[in-house]
This record gives C-alpha cells, structure tokens and sequence, in this order.
C-alpha cells in the first residue's frame, strides 16, 4: 500500500459549492478550519454550476467539430478549461482576503500530465514535488480541477466530472488523504428521494462504490474511483454544507466538526461486514431485440462485433426461443443515448445479420444489489428474485458479476422494486 | 530599422468584435479574406465585451486586496486573464470551422515574458519563432491579448487596454505590420461627434500618435504606440465592421477591400506635411490651487515631490502673485480619478507646506493640438489663443511640448473650443 501522508490532505469542492461568491466564502472558512488544525492543504475546485454547460454551448455554437469531422478537440479544451481556472483564482483570494498564504497552481504549472485525447483525456503523471513543497512551506495550493495538459504543452480536459479524478490523481500524487465536498452528506444504502429510510454507510470499499457509480449513483465519477483504489488513496465523501464550529477569537472561522460522510477505502479496513451494501436503480437504459434471428452459430458475435466496432458498450444479454423454426431472439440492453445508433447499426445490416424484426424498448429500468459480502454469502440471489416476485414484478434480464446482481425491468417498478429490495436486505436505518 | 515582413501580418480583433459568435463569424471571415491573399497571420484577440469588468467585480467580491494591503495581484490575473482564453478557442474553433487551419497560442505557450507587475504587467520578451514558425507551416496562430506570463512561469495581465500592446509586440517579435480593427475608422483630425466636419488622417506619425493618445484619444492605449514607435512597427487602425467582397466560389468569405483606416507610420513616410494633425479634448483632468503658498524657494519642489512620491502625475503647472504679501498660488493639474488623494496629502501635511486655502476643480476641460509641423513652424501658438479669444474661451493654464500645445479651459466651452480650433488650422474635411 502507498504511504500515506496523515499531516496532507486535498479537499475537492464542486460546482455547486464554487456557484456564487456567497459560496466561495463558505467552502473558503472549511478549508481554513482544515488549515487551522495544522494539516497541509491542496484544494481542488470544479467551475461555477453552469458554467460549463456555457462555454460547452459557445463552442457548440463556434462550430466545434462534429461527428464525422476529424478534428481535434484542443481548442474546445481551451474553451472549457477556462472556468475552472476563474473559480481557482477567486477562491484564492478569498483564502488571503482571510489572511492565509494561498496560491493557485493551473494543470499547465504542475502540471497534471495527461494523454492528447482532447475533450476526455486521461492523467497519466502529476508530479507532487513542487505542490507537495508548496504546500509544506505552509502554503494552502488551489488546483482547477477538469485540466491537464499534454507532454507537448497543450491544454486538455477530463470529460464531465473530471474535477473527481483531478483530485484523486492530486491526492495520490501527493500519498495523502481526499475529501470531496458535495450536495449531498456522503453514500446512501440507495437514493433517499426513493427510500426515505435509506442509511448513510460510514464505510464503502472501492469495489462497491465502483459498482455503485457505473450502476447509477451519480455521487462520485466512475474513473476517480477506479483511480482511487488503484493508487489506494482513501477518500471520504461529504456534504459542502457543513459549517466548522464558533469562529475561532479574532478569526471568522472555526475548528472543523465531526466531518461525518462517507469513507470509501480498501476492503479490509472495514469492520463490519454487510453481504449487501448499496441498491441502485438506472433508467439510463435501453433493450433492444432481434426477432427471428438465423440461428447461426456465429449469429451472436456478428452482431456484437459490429457493435463494439461503433463503440456501443453492450451490458445484458438473453438468447430465448422464437416462433419462427430455426430462428431465435437475441435481446440485449445499451445505454439509452445509444440505442437509436444501435438500432440503426441493425438495420443496416439486416440482410448480413439476417433477422425478421427489431424492438427498442426504453421503457425500462437497472435495478441493482451491490456488496462485497456476496462473495462468500450463497443465497444472495434467490432473495432479490423472491423479494421482486412477491411484489409482481417480472425481470426481462440478468447480469451479474462477483459483488453485484442486476435485473432489467418494466421502468413503472423501479421505485417499488429499489424499496422492496432495500427492506429485503435490511439496509434500513435503525 | 527594423525588418518587416510583408508575408506576414498581426490583425487585433477587440472586445466588441469579440462579443458574441456572430461578431466572432464576422472577424473570422475578415482573417480567412487575408489569409487567402497568401500572408502568413498571427491575430490576437480581446476579451468578449464586458467580461472583463464581470471578472473584476468577482476579483474584487473575492476581497482583492485594496490600497494598503501588500499583497500581489497575482491571482487577480489568473481571473482576469481567463476571457481572452475563451474568445482565442472560440475564434480558432470559428475558423477551423471554415475549413482553415488555425490554433491557440497562449501567453504561457508562447511566451509572452512580462515582469511581475501582476495587473498592469510590462512585457520584457516576445521570441518570435514558435510562433512563426507554426505560421510558416501554414497554420493562422490566435493568440489571447491582454495575458503574458512571468519568467518563473505565472499568468499576467498589462492593465486595460493591454491587447493592443499584445498585438504590437507580437508583430514586432513577428517583424511584421500590425492592423488593429475597431469600432472607429481610423484615426480623426477631431473627434466626430464633437466636430462633424472631422476628417480621417490617412497617416499619422507615432509622435503626433503618441500625444493623441496620451491627451484623450482612446483609439489606441498609450502604451501600445510607445511599443509601436520604439519597435518600429507599422500599424493600421481600421474598422471591424468592413466586408470583405463577394465571396470566393466555393467559400463563405471574399476577398479583402482596400482596408482604409489610419496607419501610424515614421514621420518619414508621411508626404503630406501639416501643420498641426488633430485636435483632442480631455475631460479627465482636475485642476488643484493652493492658495497663499509661503513664497519658499523651495515650496514648489516641497509640494511636487510628496505627490511624485504618492504616485500622483501632475501635468500643467501655473505659478502666480497671490493677494497676502509674501505669498504665491500655487496651480495644478493631475488626472481627475487623482484630484481627492492629492488634496488630501496637501491638506495632511498643510502646516509644513504653508497655504492658506486649497481648492479643487473638477471642472475643467484640456484641449489640445498635435503635429509634427510644429518643430519648423512658427505661430503655431498664436493661432491657437487668437481662435479661442475669438469665441471668448479664457485659458487657466497652458503644457507644451515640441508637438503639442495643451490648455485648460472651463468644461463648459470644451466643444466650443475642439470647433474653433478645427476650424482654425483648416482641418476640415474638403
């Protein structure tokens, strides 16, 4: 395992938290209680909310390059990487307006090193020496989250919620600790707006929360938690709310509270020990199916190589009988904003695939099970098939993989099925 | 004189030609008309109209630090530098957008070298051949105005107004001419919506330039002319509003028009010698009177150093008999926004000076007339204080340099005053 740096800590605030100067000043006062208690900081800041979605559509609107067009992404990474290098600079101020040694370190300067793959490029290096020195001459370090630039010094971006990634990658580089401040006050059993009696879990290991955001909990970006249990960087999610205690005499900030949240981690460092941790539920998912399709033994694999081919990442798969002799049904599920490409892939390819008929279906809904303790705990499975068919509901598919079980369903009993499953497994808060 | 490359041209695009993606459309069809001519082109871009003052009021929410807090305005730049980002990448997109190849040269990438004047930063270094390299190879470098950055590799600005300096000092690393499109057309004998019978000067010298510049014209930021003269660098102030012709089969831009416009040029080039080139009027001005200075050998040295050290320019000075026996007034003028910090130093130290009264007033006007015709010719003057006795304008002080002859009247006669004199050195349009 990585060192870890107790005295270092990088503390992430996102667009929400960074949407107004109000805020600034708020998320301002947590870092300086953070400070207060003697730990080295680096902050890591997303742009104001809204922001992004802005420049997004001005160079929408420049005639950024479409689909088909073979140009690259750099200047729109020019564009966008703009908002988090304001929202940087003024929290900066803020922090020396209070009367702290702050400065703003922009990807370029660090520089947080990333592959040319404009528009989503991934970290490949973040040298921590000149932060980390930064940082231990008592200097709190603002990093714009979002930003990198390449080894030949261009700009570049991390794709939406890339602010995640950017801090853990800081985090690692620096072997310490990260808190990611957020809407909401850390990981639930499942969405509380769903199920009232959802719990806040104090622990989660990287292999759930992994599962948990790929399924549908949008708390934190898949790619920061892959990060995150590759480097071993532990990271407690929590809510930018907060408040640190009475300002400190002749300070306008106080000592940080009990943080609460929740600890994402390794595995073994949690105690106790749930077969189930965590029910999501997607309805960002379509089915699509093949009536009649040649029952031809490489049938399946044409269809899915084409796919893969134009980059539609396939999640279930049924193969079942169908009416028509030596045919069958091959059905399969996409994420919504592909199924029409998909579709239309099919069809194209009618007379080579042989088949009678498509169906695309998007009335439809992911619920999912989440836990590390299934590996060991037989029986898992039975009680989410008994605790939805009790309830009525019918599943379409099923995929499943060491520590989660999903079943596809009529998207009118996600709710319903979310409750029935969070009760089944006893997830609810005592 | 420095060598200037005819294949190669710097063309400045500001604030109002960046305000949205249709202005931006608009300049980038005006950079495709002269690319197509076969020059090689570097353009460098304002801020979109009114972002900056956004970023500012942010900075300054933030708590910037105010007069008296030492603290460096470095993360104030890192805000404000960020709105020229957007419109480069906006116009780089635009014109690859049309089929041309363009790229984002930042002030860091370049490097545009400044000192650490964070705010108002001076630039030390442009190295040319990056950049003209990039535009040998055919590609049309965008380049941000106003930024630069620091030889230890932090972001600077040059104070407003600073990407007409951008842009000249990148032509002079270039060693190429600069044109600068506005919203005016050209430099004016006066300014037309004082005097409709103002005329545009087809070519003006950087000294005449200088002064207008320095004395009220706000075409041009003083400090890009000073650039300019010392560099040698040709430039031509022009309008963005121009069309280029109908467009090219096949492209949606034409070719370039005569340009018009003004260029400013070395007194050399200029054929036609006149006179006196333009006539400016300034209400930024305030005059300070001091009356019943003790009549010390020493009291104007006394007064005019404690406002040198307080940073405070002072331009005409008037001495005169005073009605207390053995006392003096004391007359003199700084910039308006300076006119309450210099009083209150007098009044502070009032008692070491020795005056009986100081009064301020903001209402006055200082009107000038320009020319490099000045030097050999003489009567220059008299006609100046014939024509504005004539209309009945009192003068309160009176500057004068070796192409420049400034008075100070009442506000109220200021047009009044700009007209006669127009009209006086025969400026009109014929």
């Amino acid at each position: 395992m990585t060192r870890t740096d107790p005295d270092r800590l990088v503390m992430k605030f996102g667009g929400t938290s960074m949407g107004d100067l109000e805020r600034i000043r708020r998320a301002a006062r947590i870092v300086a209680a953070e400070a207060a208690s003697g730990r080295k900081i680096a902050v890591v800041v997303s742009a104001m909310a809204g922001k992004t979605n802005e420049l997004v559509a001005w160079t929408d609107g420049a005639g950024r390059p479409g689909p088909g067009v073979e140009l690259s992404d750099d200047e729109y990474d020019v564009v966008v990487a703009s908002g988090e290098q304001v929202t940087a600079g003024l929290l900066a101020l803020t922090l020396r307006n209070m009367g702290l040694n702050a400065r703003t370190w922009m990807g370029w300067q660090i520089p947080i090193l990333t592959d040319d793959a404009h528009g989503r490029a991934r970290i490949e290096d973040v040298p921590g020496e000149v932060l980390g020195a930064a940082m231990d001459s008592g200097q709190i370090a603002v990093v714009p989250g979002f930003q990198g630039v390449t080894r030949d010094g261009r700009i570049t971006t991390l794709g939406r919620g890339g602010s995640d990634t950017s801090a853990v990658a800081v985090a690692a580089a620096l072997e310490c600790p990260c808190d990611i401040y957020t809407d909401v006050d850390g990981v639930y059993t499942t969405d509380p707006r769903i199920e009232g009696k959802a719990r806040r879990l104090e622990k989660v290991s990287y292999e759930e929360m992994l599962e948990m955001a790929s399924l549908g909990a949008k708390v934190l970006q898949t790619r920061s938690v892959e990060l995150a249990m590759a480097k071993q960087v532990p990271v407690r999610v929590l809510s930018s709310f907060i408040e640190p205690d009475a300002p400190v005499p002749g300070k306008e900030w106080g000592v940080m509270p009990d943080k609460g949240g929740t600890l994402i981690c390794d595995e073994e460092e949690i105690v106790e020990k749930r077969i189930v941790s965590g029910v999501t539920m997607s309805r960002d998912e379509a089915r699509i199916t093949l009536l009649g399709l040649a029952d031809r033994v490489d049938a399946p694999a044409d269809v899915f190589t084409r796919l893969a081919e134009a980059n539609v990442n396939v999640d279930m798969i049924v193969q079942g009988q169908a009416r028509t002799e030596g045919t069958v049904n091959l059905t399969f599920t996409t994420g919504r904003r592909d199924a029409q490409r998909a579709a239309e892939l099919m069809r194209a390819a009618q007379a080579e695939i042989r088949f009678e008929e498509l169906r695309v279906d998007e009335d439809v809904a992911k619920v999912s099970v989440v836990g590390v303790g299934m590996r060991s705990h037989a029986g898992v499975a039975q009680t989410m098939f008994k605790a939805l068919s009790d309830k009525g509901v019918k599943f379409q598919a099923i995929s499943t993989s060491e520590i989660k079980i999903s079943v596809l369903i009529d998207a009118a009993y996600a709710e319903l099925a979310v409750r029935a499953l969070h009760s089944a497994y006893g997830l609810e808060a005592v």
